[in-house]
C-alpha cells in the first residue's frame, strides 16, 4: 500500500463525530443508509495499531471524567485551553463566565468548537501564537491526556517557553497525564524499553492518527511518570506545585510560574 | 512504516473481545489499569481506514439486529454456521436444539465459539472441509455479511461448489448481505467505479483486517446488489429463492440447491 496522503485528520474526525452526534451535516454511513460510529484510529512506530471511539471528544460535562471536573476546578483568571478539539472543556468554562481561548493546530476542531458556541478560538501552534499574542493568560489548561503535547526532553522546553510568553505572573498549568508503567502487557514493556534503549522517555509515543482516507505526520506524544515530569520542567522555570493521581493511570499537574 | 506480520488477526481480536464482556482472561488495559474497547480495523486497498467495535460479535439475541432473528427462523435440519466467529449464531441454534456445526478459519476464533459453549466446531476453510468431511447440511448459515465471502465472479463458483458437495439433497443457503450503492459518498462511488473499470464488481472490496501489532493477508470482500448476486449462482446449481430487505440497505437471501 501506499503512505496515505497527510491533511487535517483530527478535524475530519471531529467533524464528523460532530455530525453523527447531532444530525448536522453529512456522516459517514454504512452502504449509505445506517450511520456508523466515528472510531479514532492511532498508528504506533513499533506496528501496534488501536482504535477508540471518538464521541466522547464531544461529551457534555455529566459524561466527563472526574478528573476533568477537579481540573476546571483548577482555572482561574484568563484560561488558555490547548488543544481544543470540539471545545469540550473549553465550551464548559465559557459557560461559567470565564475568559477562555480555544486554541488548536485543526483548522476543522476549530470550526467544530465555534459551531458549538466557543467564541474565542485560534486556529495555530502554540509557538506561532506566542510569538503574536497580545493577551496574557492567568492559566494553561491540557486535558484529554494533553500533558502528552510537551513531547519529549527535545520538545518540551520550547513548549514551555512559549506558554512562559503568553504567561501573566503568577500564572498555572493545570495538565491531565498518563503514567504508563503500569502494565505488564509485553507489547508495551518492550515498547518502553525499546525507547530508553534509544534515549527517549518509555511512554514518548512515537504516533500517527489515521482517519479514513488521510493520516497526520508522525509525531511524538507523551505519556510519562511524575518523576519524569519533574526532569522535563528542570530549568524551564516551571515548578511542580500539585499532583492529583485519585483516577491513576491518570493524573492532574499543576505547575506555575516561578518569579 | 514496514508491513506488519501476518496473523490470526480475527482469533486475537475476538478472544480479546471475549476477556472485556466477561472478564476471562488478559484484556487489552490503557496505562495498565483502565479496560479499552476493543476495536476492529479495516483497511481497503484505496488506503480508506474504518474502525468498528468488536464487541457485538458476541452479542446475546436481545441485542441483534431484526434480520437476525429472521434468519435464524429460516434455518431447518442440520447447519453449518460458515464464518461463526464466537459463535453467537451457533450457539442460539444450539440452545433451540438445532443440528449445528460451527466453521471458522481462525482457530482462536473457534477457541472462543468453544468456551463459551458451542460443542461441534471445525477449524479450517470451507474447501478443505469440504473435501474430507463425511456430515451433510440442510442449511449453510452465512450471517453478519458473510455473503461476502464469495468474494466475487472468480471465487462465487468454488466456493459454491464446495457447499454443494457438502450439501443434502434440497439444501439451502441462508445469507445475510448489503448492496453497497445506496451512497453517494465521493470515497465509496469513486471506489466502486475504480472496481468497475478493473473488471470487478463494484462492491467488491480488497481488504485487509489489523489488530494490534498483526495483519491479515489482503482479500476479496463482497458487497453486492441482489441482481449480482443473481449473476454469481448462474451456472452454479444454486438458484435464489426468496430475498428479505425490510432492513435496507442489508438484505437476506435465501438459495436453494436445484435438483
Amino acid at each position: 500500500m501506499d503512505e496515505p496522503p497527510i491533511g487535517d485528520v483530527w478535524g475530519e474526525m471531529i467533524r464528523d463525530a460532530y455530525a453523527v452526534r447531532t444530525g448536522r451535516g453529512p456522516r459517514p454511513l454504512a452502504g449509505g443508509r445506517v450511520p456508523r460510529p466515528v472510531i479514532e484510529v492511532i498508528e504506533r512506530d513499533d506496528g501496534l495499531i488501536n482504535g477508540a471511539p471518538a464521541d466522547h471528544y464531544l461529551n457534555e460535562p455529566a459524561d466527563w471524567q472526574p478528573h476533568d471536573h477537579r481540573a476546571l476546578r483548577l482555572c482561574r483568571g484568563q484560561v488558555l485551553d490547548i488543544g481544543t478539539g470540539a471545545g469540550r472543556a473549553a465550551l464548559e468554562l465559557q459557560r461559567r463566565g470565564m475568559a477562555v481561548t480555544g486554541l488548536d493546530t485543526s483548522p476543522g476542531a476549530i470550526d467544530v468548537a465555534r459551531r458549538r458556541g466557543l467564541r474565542d478560538t485560534v486556529a495555530t501552534t502554540i509557538d506561532a501564537y506566542a510569538s503574536r499574542a497580545a493577551t496574557r493568560y492567568d492559566t494553561f489548561l491540557l486535558l484529554g491526556n494533553n500533558l502528552g503535547l510537551l513531547e519529549g526532553a527535545e520538545r518540551a522546553p520550547a513548549f514551555l517557553a512559549a506558554l512562559s510568553r503568553l504567561a501573566k505572573p503568577g500564572a498555572r498549568i493545570v495538565a491531565q497525564g498518563t503514567d504508563p508503567y503500569g502494565t505488564n502487557d509485553p507489547v508495551h514493556v518492550s515498547y518502553h524499553r525499546r525507547n530508553r534503549e534509544r534515549g527517549r522517555i518509555g511512554g514518548q509515543l512515537r504516533l500517527r492518527l489515521r482517519y479514513r482516507l488521510l493520516a497526520t505526520e508522525w509525531f511524538d506524544y507523551l505519556n510519562c511518570s511524575v518523576e519524569e515530569l519533574e526532569k522535563l520542567l528542570a530549568g524551564t522555570g516551571w515548578r511542580l506545585n500539585s499532583i492529583d493521581d485519585a483516577d491513576r493511570p491518570y493524573y492532574l499537574a499543576v505547575m506555575e510560574l516561578m518569579k
